[in-house]
This record gives C-alpha cells, sequence and structure tokens, in this order.
C-alpha cells in the first residue's frame, strides 16, 4: 500500500494518507478551538498531551458538554473497541485519553465490544471466538486503570438486554436508505450488520434509561466512528434524548512501511500480550525516517515527519514536551541516528508492557466486577 | 372489503377469500395426509377435531417430525403471538391445537411473544405498550391450559438475551435480498424490522442450543407466518440444527360481512375480555347465511358456507361431529332459522367466556413462572 493511495476512512477500512483537515471537512466536524481546550484544561488541571499533541483533534458537541457540566450538568462517558483479535498499543491511546477525561471529570464510562458485529463480519469468527475476545480485551481496558466503581464494560451478546429496548427504539427511526448511504450497506450485507448500527447508538443513551434522567453522553473514539455517531445524533432529538458528543482521535501508525498497521500482519504493531523480546524485535524492525547509512544520517539528518519510532514516542512514550522537541530536533539536525532511538523506544517499549502485562494479570480477578449487569 | 378481492397472505396481512388450495401450492407445503393423520391419531389417540375439519389442513416436515418421534427423538413445540392488542377468539384455535399436541406428546413449548415486531411496526406503539400486551396476552395463553413446567413464555423485549445469541448466527446467513423477496421489505423499511426474521428464528433452535443436542421444533401456526419458516429453513442445516416443521392452520372468519375480522372493527371479533352482554351482543349481530325474512329461510334453507355464526360452532364450540352435521343440514334445509341459531351460539359463547375469564383472572399468579428465566 503507497502512502499516495486515495484516503480511505470507514469503520471497517483505514487506508492511504489521511488527510485530517480533509475528514473535518468531510464529516462535517468542528476543529478544537482554544476556547474549548482553556475550558478543558481549567477543570482538568491539565491538558492531556495527547490533546495538546493534536492527536485528537475535532469534536461534535464537546463544546456542549463542558457548558453543560459547568451548569451542574453531568455526562457519561461512551467508548469502545470491536473485539477481533489481540489489543495493539494503538487501540489503548484513546482509551488512555478516555481515563483521563475520566479522572478529570470523575463521570461514569461505558465501554462497547462490539463482539456481535465482530461475529457478524468476519467470516470464520464464532460467537464463542468473539465473546472470548471481549473478555480478553477487556483485561487490556481495566490495565489502563478505569475506575471500577464508574465503569461498565458492556458486551453486546452477554448484556444485549440492557441494549435491545434502547436500539429497537433507535432502529424504529433508521431506514435501510440510511444505513446504506451511510456505510454502504448492499443487497448483499447481511440482516445483522444492518441492524447493528442501532446496537452501537444504544449506550449513548443507556445512562438516560437507567436513571431516568437526562444525560449527554461524550465519546472519545478514532473519527473512522464518526458515521455511527451521525445516525444516532439524527434519532436523538426523536427520542427525547441529548445527541451524543464527540471528541475524535487519529489514528496511530504501524511500525511498517508508510506507518502501515494490520493484524494480519503482527510484525508492523506491538500487542499488549507481546514477549519483551517480540516487541524490542519490531521495534528494531520499524520503519523509520533515517538515511540509508550513519554517515548520511548524521550528515542529512533524519525524517521524523515519516517516522514510526518517532510516532511512537510522540503519542505514547514520551509525555515531556521539551523532550519530544528535543528528539525531533536531534533526528533532524542528525544528532541522533535510528538505532539510538530505536534503543530509547525498545527501552520504554519493554517497560510500558511488563507494567501493563502485570496489571493485566490482575484484572482477571476483578474482570467480572467491570461487566454491566442486567 | 369484497370478498372477491385479490387473495394476499402475508405475516401483516389478511384479505381478500383465502383460497387454501391455491397457498399450498404458493407456499409449497404439504396436504396433510391420511396416513400422517393415522400415525398422529395413533400416538395421540385421537384426532383433534381441527384437524378432523381441516382447520390445520397442511404441513412442512410433520411426517419426519412423527418419524423421529416413533424413533424415540422427541420435539419442541414453538408458537407465539405478535402482541398488538387484547387477544381474540380467533387468536386461540391454533393454541387449543398447541395445547392439544403438547398433551399428546408429553412436549415443551415455546411460546414468543413478538413485542419487539409489533413495537417497530406501529407508529403509535411504544416499547411499554408492546410489552405492556406481551403480559396481557400471556394471561389468555396460560388460561388455555398449558402445562407450566414444560411451557416457556418468550418477550423477545424481555428475554432478548436467550434469544440473540442464535439470532446473530441465523442473521448471518441472510441478507437483504433476501428478506426483500420473502417479506418484501423496502428502502424505507426500518433496521429492526429487517432484522426482526431473524428473532423469529430463534426460537426454532433455543431448545438444541440450551440442552446442547439437536432437538427438532414443531411450530403449529397460521399459514401467514409461512415465509418466516421458509427463511429460518434454508439456514437451519448451515447452523447444524434440524430444519423447523410446521402444521399450518387456516384464518378464523370475522362476524362481518363476508368474514371479515378486524381489531379496528371490534365489533367483527369477540375478544377474550369482552363482557358477556357485548360479546351476546357481537353474535346477535353477526353476518349469517341466511334468507332476509324467517319465512324465507324456512323455504330456501340458509347458507352456511359463508355463515360466521356457522364457523364459530365448527371451529370452537361444538366439538361433536354428528351434532356439527345435523347443524349443517338445519340450515339447509331450513329447519333452524339465524335467531335460533344465534342464541344457541351466544349462550356457548357465554359460557366459555366465563369459564376463560376465571382462568385469565388465576392465570395472574403465575404469569411470571411460565415466562423463560435466562
Amino acid at each position: 500500500m503507497s502512502s499516495d493511495e486515495e484516503m480511505v476512512v470507514t469503520p471497517w477500512k483505514v487506508s492511504g494518507k489521511i488527510d485530517y483537515e480533509k475528514l473535518i471537512r468531510q464529516f462535517g466536524t468542528q476543529p478544537l478551538t482554544k476556547e474549548i481546550l482553556e475550558k478543558l484544561k481549567k477543570h482538568a488541571g491539565s491538558l492531556h498531551y495527547l490533546i495538546r499533541r493534536g492527536f485528537f483533534f475535532c469534536h461534535r458537541d464537546f463544546d456542549l458538554i463542558l457548558n453543560l457540566y459547568e451548569q451542574g450538568k453531568k455526562f457519561v462517558l461512551y467508548t469502545g473497541r470491536g473485539p477481533s483479535g489481540p489489543v495493539h498499543l494503538g487501540h489503548l491511546l484513546p482509551w488512555i485519553f478516555t481515563k483521563y477525561l475520566q479522572d478529570a471529570f470523575d463521570v461514569k464510562l461505558y465501554f462497547q465490544m462490539t463482539d456481535d458485529e465482530k461475529f457478524l463480519l468476519h467470516h470464520d469468527f464464532t460467537v464463542e471466538r468473539s465473546v472470548g475476545y471481549t473478555y480478553d480485551n477487556a483485561l487490556d481496558v481495566i490495565a489502563i486503570g478505569f475506575e471500577k466503581e464508574k465503569t461498565r464494560i458492556i458486551s453486546d451478546i452477554k448484556n444485549i438486554r440492557a441494549l435491545y429496548n434502547i436500539a429497537v427504539k433507535v432502529a424504529k427511526h433508521v431506514n435501510f436508505s440510511v444505513v446504506r448511504a451511510v456505510f454502504g450497506f448492499e443487497e448483499s450485507t447481511n440482516i445483522g450488520l444492518i441492524f447493528f448500527p442501532a446496537i452501537q447508538a444504544a449506550p449513548c443513551f443507556l445512562e438516560s434509561v437507567l436513571t431516568g434522567e437526562n444525560v449527554p453522553a461524550l465519546i472519545p473514539a478514532a473519527i473512522d466512528q464518526d458515521p455511527y455517531w451521525r445516525v444516532t445524533r439524527d434519532v436523538a432529538p426523536k427520542l427525547g434524548f441529548y445527541k451524543p458528543a464527540q471528541i475524535h482521535s487519529k489514528f496511530l501508525a504501524g511500525l511498517g512501511k508508510g506507518g502501515k498497521m494490520s493484524a494480519s500482519q503482527p510484525e508492523t504493531c506491538i500487542f499488549t500480550t507481546d514477549s519483551l523480546e517480540a516487541a524490542e524485535k519490531k521495534v528494531f524492525n520499524a520503519f523509520t525516517g533515517g538515511q540509508p547509512t550513519a554517515q548520511e544520517q548524521r550528515r542529512f539528518g533524519g525524517n521524523p515527519e515519516v517516522c514510526t519510532v518517532y510516532q511512537y514516542m510522540l503519542y505514547l512514550f514520551e509525555e515531556d514536551d521539551g523532550k519530544v522537541r528535543e528528539l525531533w530536533e536531534n533526528c533532524r539536525s542528525g544528532r541522533i541516528i535510528c538505532g539510538e532511538c530505536k534503543s530509547i523506544l525498545a527501552e520504554r517499549v519493554k517497560k510500558f508492557l511488563l507494567e501493563h502485562q502485570k496489571r493485566r494479570e490482575k484484572a482477571k480477578d476483578v474482570v467480572e466486577e467491570y461487566f454491566l449487569k442486567d
């Protein structure tokens, strides 16, 4: 895949060189203004590096959520995961940011595992396999550190009772033309997938239904999920609920050439369950912006903009803005070469994995307690 | 509506003069052969009058069900109701026959209340209204006398957890072209209704899923439900289950002219909750096959074939074949006139309602126990 390939961003496929400015225009979202960031900083104490560095880059109604919050109206957070395999580091970014929001605003989180969709989508999946990934991936969610009392993980299949009565209310207002236009569904699309947007919409309104009050939801998630929220936002007022608000992230590039990441090419992403050795090897094989030789690198400098190692430092492993700037400059000027940079990243990845895997192991004792009871 | 109107038989509309022979050809079902009836009689002790009189008139794989039974393989019964209002006498007929089958073969019954579909179908329905009818209509089901230990009523909305994991397995094998062709779904059909055939299919396989054995299901129901079973029968082998078998009934005519029955014209049907006075009045206003005057009736005789009063005697209130024949002959020959006939029916209706309403009242104490626990 060349990075010049046409940009495709759908819930099922992200490919080509992503032009995020264009996505804002195409999807009709709003950029995060200085005013919004200041308001967020006021309540959170500080701005998370993922928002400072533009990884979360646009929104819908996030300003409204903050205004309601200032008027004393709390919101709930809602995000999720399609459990189709092991979790990799790219998946963690929106969750890390969600945890920051949960701590900053002291709010409840609904985390949806769309095991029904993954079953319906993948020819070779059984229901058992999908639900198996739900429980496996839940360990990674818990390892991020979400508060047990304020977090409810939802398996679509296991917790369908809580979702279905909301989903049918949504579904009643969404017809085939709409999902065909928004999701590109066809005559050959199975009827489970056709219904599924109503299931993904349901958690937006779950807190309102459970409490009997109208509670707005804020969804921190990658922008490829936006089609779901566009449909849900159209329906919300018809059901008497707030339109769900979103704060959208970019995608973490993979370690392959051109930032490619693919679960079918496991060397392009670091899974949370990788051995330290395997992870280190992936880092050392990562695509960088370096010159062919160390000598040329010293002379001409590297290009951090296309470097996957730099990206991982920027979005995952260096919280200090000053040090990120220093890394950039050292690369550009040739003061640091790729081998050195990879060594730094490899150490941080290994340290992170060691700790994450410990928390992940501990999560096994409490995983059931995190799931929605209904 | 004239009875010469084109015959329409779909799960949502039954109108025109119904040609049951044509339906057998159109739907591709099998007539009930003498051999099948003899086998049924052998196990049941006697043939139920609803099958003797042709109210249940065709089938799919009922012979297979009986053969499997003779080989020691039990089946489960599955029937249901779309709870969109109060129950009338016409609804009871397939249930009465189902009770006969439950007693004859000592088998379990799953009774599905499609409250999700009724909500999705009717513009002015809330989920609460649909579920309300589920519980109300369940009282009528219980009043028929089904064995509590062997009967599980399913509310799609309340018991969705037991159904959904089966429904997604079915849905994965059914695409939009199929449901468009079979049910006439359109671009404007909501995505809940598009998915619903998978929900109606689920109870066919519920016993198999719950027990881990492959248990065939026999569905006694009116023939308008056949499109659901055609789709389900296509999918069953792909999931490793028996194709669901059916035994199909005709429709009970209403009390209106041309046998019309419509919930929107309450005078055309007798509801189980009607007062005895109201029911009596409906009987006396019923459309008959009589002559304009008693004198002409005595002279020319009546036409029981088009007479709704005769139909109610035939299918609900006279189990003795000899007496039914006598009634027919007395009508044809003018020995009995409509007023007399209506008086007989009115008495029987009132007696039935009195007893049914008592059983219905008692059912309130046990209704929860009849519902599926999941």
